[in-house]
């Protein structure tokens, strides 16, 4: 009889141990698994500044042009990026991956974007990818979008990223704050 | 060992408990932990209904234009939309949100699309985002796409929606039903 | 207190179970609930194909056009395509279903592209969608992107796809194997 209720502990101590680490993901803290935080640089190109340029509209209503934001808010424009990452608010800091996708501008009324992109990271503490989708209501101080996948480092990541636009200048460049919280990891 | 036993029996209690809300997540039954029903209005810029149109078109292939939408089933033509999102299927309903991204006609052959957008919901009942991406063979009476993740009262959704077709004018209105089924709410 | 234990015992059997099966997601080997392999076949629209074509730039910057890809490694073209899904490397092997949605070279210097896509499959074998999103550093021999969710047989799957360039002609054709590896299967 010893034995078995020695075994039965055991058992507790294995499901305890399985239990504890699987619940942590739904259950009341939303403590997250992994925290991060970068700065991606946009300069858009106006027609005279190809060398600079990190986007370009590429994608624009029949009332507009590809070198000028439309106006209404710059509603329809549709802007490929591949804008470099930085660990601080410097342009000029070394890169630590390239944040690549698309974003548009798809309000009337007030400044709104869509995004859909990638974090490619390479540097010596991150490898691998972070996928992210959603809306950024761009005049609100924080706007929280989805972060849908990752790879490499971020392998099947899950989480939530907040932007926080860090500069605007004359709509050539803008700089975004992207605070990473991951609230699934593997 | 009475009080070993009473131990034991609390221990189950907790486990189960933690199993239970876990398991529910993948097994058999499949049943959403949240249900939704929205409806949303998309009327599409022509030339003429630049104050009504909530969408236009902004990528089109080389043999059409910006203000017609494409012959071969509109195959290429990508829209950027900011649509109104209503309980019912009353275009004039007080909106609970904007339905707002990408939708893009992808076969000659057939009406179909793809869409990557965002319902950005701002009433008293929900506040948060909800994203979603998915093919839309928009012939079929109901489609589905999945929502890949979602914020505030949404945080880290997923799940599936079933779009209906709603209603369909002259190439210039559609309205669709949005059935959504999260099955992992946080 | 026999029968009290057997209860115990069916509770232990009831408890492991579930935990198994919810534990194996998160902790160490990261194998595959499910694995496939698939190829699809992009012919791009160049002004001449029109009957062949699968896809067409439908975006492009103030520089270019849509009949011939842009120079700088085609930065900022976007392209919809609805590509037919083959079981081996053969482009006129029976489809078993059609990859659809876009792509878009986003980097001046060298080949890059972001994908926001799905599979949408109707074979005896597959009947559903899998939606993928991610960054497709395309000179690369692998390339890793996200399955993001799924529909159908692909209920809210998610897990890694890996992207390699089977075949590449003159810009016009080209052919990707991909291998999807779930990690979440329903």
């Amino acid at each position: 009889m010893e034995a078995r209720r020695f075994t039965i502990a055991l058992f507790f101590v294995f499901l305890l141990s399985k239990s504890y680490a699987l619940s942590s993901r739904k259950d009341g803290a939303r403590s997250p698994c992994k925290k991060l935080v970068f700065y991606f640089h946009d300069i858009i190109y106006n027609g005279k500044n190809s060398k600079n340029a990190t986007s370009a509209i590429v994608g624009a209503p029949a009332w507009a042009n590809k070198t000028i934001l439309a106006g209404q808010n710059h509603f329809g424009d549709l802007v490929v990026f591949d804008d470099p990452i930085t660990l601080d608010n410097n342009l000029h800091s070394t890169p630590v991956g390239r944040a690549q996708g698309i974003y548009l501008y798809d309000k009337k009324e007030i400044f709104t974007a869509w995004l859909g992109f990638s974090f490619v990271l390479n540097s010596t503490e991150h490898k691998g990818s972070i996928n992210f989708a959603g809306a950024d209501p761009l005049m609100n101080k924080t706007r929280d979008i989805s972060v849908i996948g990752g790879t490499g480092d971020f392998f099947m990541a899950r989480g939530v990223a907040t932007l926080m636009t860090d500069a605007f200048e004359g709509e050539v460049y803008f700089r975004l704050r992207v605070d990473i919280n991951l609230y699934e990891c593997w």
